[in-house]
């Protein structure tokens, strides 16, 4: 229940990159056959990158994840969708605000918008949204760890931020990882392929999900808005519980969930996410994403929802102010 | 013949990452078992690393690339082996150097150096060389492309230049490419291991492939110190024909060479190495890398010696220069 951290890798991912892990080993910027072997390997991947996002394969520059692709200075970004409670933000309104302002006259003025939880998830199309810069992360895809790559619009002219060979139109110095980008590539036909159904899956999966969760557990808050919401992601608060407590004793049992995104895991501090919201401490503490794969299964839903209720009535027993409500509420019923 | 370009992923690294491209699928940053399990598998493969450049775990940052690591503004940097001609520098020499400035008060002087084609060739050793950063590839290692790593002593703080979440200790954040860092783990421990061996056996190869050279083709150079050298290196200079002719030749036998770095193929300037050791265009532009691997053969090396001089001989057939130079040479032993 943590598909929103990182993917398990697709079987026919793997299959698609083991060749170039073992017999064809070049480097795309060789002359010889080897060479030339690597670099059609990484033409076609980038093809089916541009694909996914109807983008022009020279629009796509190959790197090593999410994190290098944001890491371009622009003027104006913002996430496609959140990765905490999966809102879907206004990006091609913005977009269309943009370049209102750029024909106004303001040439440099572009937006950045991070796909990375997103691609996969919900149709992004870089035209009817309007953006400048896309940043694309494979791990959320079903690929491995360690590769992603950022579309940049044919009209935007970026410095590059590793300067070293000529690799990706001056754009990315660095040996190609030919493997990692065989498998995105595999990974973004697969998800263009079966998005449709994907979707259907997961939003049906959350749908089950959250219905149980409402029956058998009281004072829970769904976080994010219900219609403009990724598919796969269900952001809970728990009232008079912890977070941290409640990830723990699901890991025992086997369920992997997170409290905020992956990257800020270890940080005590409760989601500004949700604390923007309007949600306050309390909530923001209590609140765990649960976010559904692909492969999860109705098996998978209907054992989280027999051990979830267990482990937050555990967790409330223990609670000071849980003792303290359920005292005044009957207070209230006499 | 061109492992300076890449090299052949070894079979053992492909086994070690596999589990990691497979069912170990968790995120580092994750707090449940499947981040757990990753995070001491990034971990495991952080120590080999250090341990094959005698350096301690929590100064090793790992990365995209040799690229990356590179990419890291510092004021001294010298390559610690030329990836042309293989000539080892005296880094060791300067290090003393840049001590003995920092003592005298220049306390931000660092020492940064290349060691992408050094590593596995040579041994490598941080407190010996005396340098400050180091950077590392992997697939040049045998180990995939798209993972590296830079050393960076403990006395020296970096900007980082990924902004993201907290990972490598704020030093480059990104999520880490499991199954990639695992193989370079692997790579390095095999390395380390294996180092004497590989070092012996490559300098055998390359004393039989320029004996070969030498006795059976006539106006040829060796570039770089006889002494001071990577054994897997030889560089050559043909006199009378073109590189880029020679090398196309070969490629359509099966033999893969570089004319120059990989990272700078697909250009026609004769390589500026060659011409810094004084060789002149000509030279320049008739130069040849032929680098072996630990899994090169006497046999392979005796085809090459079947097919270079056949090629070497039929291109200069062709050159005018040749033929006015074999007409000159004929009139003085007249």
């Amino acid at each position: 229940m943590d598909n929103s951290a990182t993917t398990p890798v697709d079987r026919r991912v793997v299959e698609a990159m083991m060749p170039y892990l073992t017999e064809k080993f070049g480097n795309p910027s060789s002359v010889h056959f080897y060479g030339q072997e690597a670099r059609a390997a990484v033409d076609r991947a980038r093809r089916e990158v541009a694909a996914l996002i109807n983008a022009r394969p020279n629009e796509i520059v190959l790197l090593s994840g999410g994190t290098e692709a944001n890491n371009d200075t622009v003027l104006i970004t913002v996430m496609l969708a959140n990765n905490e409670i999966g809102t879907v933000q206004p990006i091609a309104e913005i977009g269309t605000l943009v370049r209102e302002l750029r024909a106004g006259g303001r040439k440099y003025l572009w937006l950045h918008t991070d796909g990375v939880q997103a691609l996969g998830r919900m149709p992004v199309n870089v035209e009817t949204l309007g953006c400048d810069l896309l940043s694309m992360s494979a791990h959320k895809l079903h690929a491995p760890q360690g590769v992603g790559a950022l579309y940049v619009r044919r009209s935007v002219r970026l410095a590059p931020q590793n300067i070293g060979g000529h690799q990706e139109r001056e754009r990315r110095g660095g040996t190609e990882a030919v493997s990692m980008i065989v498998a995105f590539g595999t990974a973004a036909a697969l998800a263009r392929e079966e998005l449709d159904a994907r979707i259907a899956h997961m939003r049906a999966l959350r749908a089950r999900f959250e219905a149980g969760v409402t029956e058998r557990i009281s004072d829970v808050i769904f976080n994010g808005d219900t219609e403009r919401r990724l598919p796969h992601i269900s952001n809970v608060s728990f009232r008079f519980i912890e977070g941290e407590g409640l990830l723990i004793n699901l890991d025992m049992q086997g369920v992997a969930v997170s409290t905020g995104s992956a990257c800020s895991s270890g940080s005590l501090e409760p989601s500004p996410v949700i604390r923007a919201l309007g949600r306050g401490d309390e909530l923001a503490r209590g609140s765990i994403r649960f976010s559904i794969g692909k492969d999860t299964t109705d098996e998978d839903i209907d054992y989280v929802l027999e051990v979830l209720p267990r482990a937050v009535e555990n967790l409330r027993r223990l609670s000071p102010l849980y003792q303290q409500a359920i005292a005044e509420r009957a207070c209230t019923a006499v």
